[in-house]
Formats: structure tokens, sequence, C-alpha cells
């Protein structure tokens, strides 16, 4: 199994708290030691970072935690290989472009079958099974649309039918993004939290950090972050309910 | 206008060297200060790393110069933005998945009038002429073979006259790799050298590094390096004729 982060967020904000946690668990406080991956938005633009070895030990994770890369979206994931070997073409997030946007995918859990269904016009690099449903979810948007329907929600409404689809064959907690909405499916285990202004003071679990969003956030700022488990232990998280859908726009949960 | 490194090899080498030295032009040596990216093939994997900032000051730079990637083929462009504002979509390489495999593409000049040739399977992300001749390139490609056609060189002839044809549009440096060959049409400005036995010493031009490839490598290594204008000052670089394409694979030219 393998760990998600995600982040919605209304203002270009930084995930650096939150990643420090999520690395600790890539070996260190947890054994996902099989690669990690992030992308971050930065309008429609999208820059990914991968490294086949444990997050714990990378030198890019490093980096990225050292680097303040502010972001209004963020998919996040490490992985502890269950489905193909571990090497950089099997490490999420996987990237693809649909509709002149990048769209981001990541998940936890494993799927029975689905290297079975057909793929048209989107094909995997790697030999996950991950891939193979990113690949197949794109395939059906753009089989459905040509075009980027609008309102976003029109495309929320088939996401949700086609994640709860592929949800029937294991377990599929996924983020999934494409550069203004964050999908968050939960099969079994995700959880969500929102930070807003009265801010207040934030300690991760995985290591010792405390942060005072006060001090760097302003009134009007909303994050919502995502992770398979609870990242810190002095805030209240909402754990999803198994088999639903909630999609993020601009650091809060919209109706779709 | 911009300037690109490429390197193709046949055993899995790391580029800091070639990189150091293409990096001072991004806004140190060189007035390329809108922004670089790079990406590494790692067999079918490929990691990417973009920064829409100057590359002589980017933090991001600097952990890939002091980190050894080792890959078998590398596509690199600093950019000097004259079509497409500076922003981290309109920062090159740009990726695309075609046929199983990840495509990297980096242009240096300009393209009159190629955003009006229609585009079907790909569509661009940001704003760079750049970006829209290589999602007509892969279109191209993909309305031709549904599937990757074997041997390589039949790819190869098919690409030749792709790029020819954007080629009459202006100006049209370019590397493209599908992570096995390294395809690098000069219109204007382009060369390459091949380093293997017996290696010897080189020295930057744009800034005091010196290498001793001798101590770096095996007698067995062969890797080719591309770049606009050379970058060391004392080797031979073989200067690309105008509206020529060369194909590397495994660190040699081939013919195509």
């Amino acid at each position: 199994m393998c760990e998600l982060l995600g982040m919605s967020a209304n203002v270009p904000t930084d995930i650096r708290f939150s990643f420090s946690g999520l690395m600790e668990r890539g070996g260190s406080t947890g054994p996902h030691g099989d690669g990690w991956g992030i992308a971050f938005y930065e309008g429609k633009g999208c820059r990914t970072f991968h490294d086949p070895g444990p997050s714990s030990d990378s030198e890019i994770a490093r980096t990225v935690r050292r680097y303040p890369i502010k972001s209004l979206v963020v998919v996040c994931h490490i992985r502890r290989a269950t489905n193909g070997r571990v090497c950089l073409e099997n490490t999420h997030p996987f990237t693809r472009e649909l509709w002149g946007r990048t769209w981001a995918f990541a998940h936890n859990g494993q799927l029975k079958g689905i290297k079975r269904w057909p793929l048209k016009f989107y094909k995997p690099i790697g030999t996950t099974d991950s891939e193979h449903a990113f690949c197949w979810i794109l395939d059906q948007l753009r089989a459905r649309y040509a075009r980027p329907p609008t309102p976003g929600q029109t495309v929320a409404r088939v996401v949700r039918r086609l994640l709860a689809r592929i949800d029937g064959l294991g377990s599929f907690n996924v983020l999934l993004s494409d550069s203004q909405y964050l999908y968050a499916h939960c099969s079994t285990n995700l959880a969500w939290l929102t930070r807003r202004a009265p801010f207040g003071k934030a300690s991760l679990i995985d290591t010792e950090l405390t942060v005072d969003f006060a001090k760097e956030t302003t009134p009007h700022d909303v994050v919502t972050v995502i992770a398979t488990r609870p990242l810190t232990h002095d805030e209240s998280w909402t754990v999803m309910e198994r088999a639903s859908l909630t999609v993020f726009h601009h650091g809060l949960p919209v109706n779709a």
C-alpha cells in the first residue's frame, strides 16, 4: 500500500509542512520506501518531482522540503510497491495532457483485472495497475467530450461515475487533478482538514515539527490538506466515508 | 532565442559537467534568464525539472548539479522568451506520451504561423509556438502509426520529413526524444561531440571547471553531447549543417 497527500488552496501556498510529515513515512516512520513523487500546479503549469528511492533519504525530497514552491493544487504520493516493480516509470503521480491541461493522478490500493480494460488513446508507460486505471479514466473523458465541457460540475459527475466503476475492482484511494479541481476518492482510507482563519498551531505526528499558521498566512487564506492518515495530532481531521468522492476547489469542498 | 543541451550515451551517464556550463548561460554568462528545464530518461521512465526563473540562480538547478542522475538520454533547455510569456507552462522541455513512451521536446528559434496548423490529439498547455510544433509532430506520428512501427529507422524517416516541414516556418533547432533515440535537428545552430576511449580532460567555456573523463568512465563508454554552442574550449565539436537531422542512439549517430 501507499500513502497520499493532496492540497487545494485559494492562494498559492507552500506544502512543506505536510510534505515533511509524509516524507518521514517513506522509509523512516512508515514502510513506503519504494519511491515518491509530487506534482505542483502553478497556473496551468505543472512541475513534478519523482524519485524511485525512499523519500526519507532522498536528496530531491530535501530540496523540495527546503524550497517554498507555492501552488494552488498539489498531488503527492509515497509508494510501497504491490503491483509493478520499483522503477521511475512506476512512480506516482502519473501525468497526461487532456483538453490542454495537465492531469495528475496518484493511487493507493490494488485493482484486480484493471489491465484487461481496453485503452484507446492513452497508453501506460510503466506496468502498474494504477497507471492503467488513470489512462482508462482519461480515455473515457476524452471519448465523451472532445472539448472540455463547462461548468466543472459536469466533469465532476462523470469523474464520480468513472471512479466508482473502478472502485469495484478492489481498493481505490485516489487523488486526481486537472490543475483547477482536486478529486479525492476514498475507497478505504482518506482524511482531510481545512485550515482557515483564525489560524492556530499544528504539530506533525511523524517528526518533531510545529508550525504557527497564524504567522504564515493572511486572514483570507483557505487551505485544505488531504492525506491517507492524519498528519497532525492537534487538529480535527474529517475521515472520508468509504466509496465517496469529495471535489475541492480553491481550498473548499464543492458540490458535485 | 534559447540554448539547447542534449546527451545520448550507451551507459547511464551523469551530465552534471555539461549542465554546469549551460546553466551559467541562463542569466550569468548568457542572457537566457526566462526559465530552464531538463528531462532525464531512466529506462522508460522520464523525470523532468522545470523552473521559470534564471538557471544561474535556481535552487533546483543547484540540486541537479549536485545530484548525479544517471541517464541514457537527456534533453535540456534554457529559455530567452520570444513567444509566450515567462511562466511554468511555457518552460521547455515539453513532454507527452505516445505509444506508451514519454516524448520530450525542446526548441530554440521562432516559427511564424505554426499556431494556425490544426491539431487533433495533442493540445498545447502553454502559449509557445514551440509546444504547438511539438503537438503537431506527435499528432502526425500518431495519425500515421496507431502502434509504434519497427525498426526505429522508419520513425526516423518520418520525423525527418516532419521536422523539415516545420523548419520552413523560421528557425527550428530541436532536440526530440522517445527515451531511446535522440533526434537533433539543426536549423541555424547546433553542435555535437562524442567522448569515448581514450578519454581526456575537458574545460568548460562558461565557468572554471575541468573534468578528467578518464577518471569518470570505463573504456566502453560512449557519450555524445549536443549543444547550441560548444560548451568546452579544448575539445573538437562538430558543427551541424543547416537544415540537417542527426539521430543518436546509445551515444552514436545512426543512419536515418
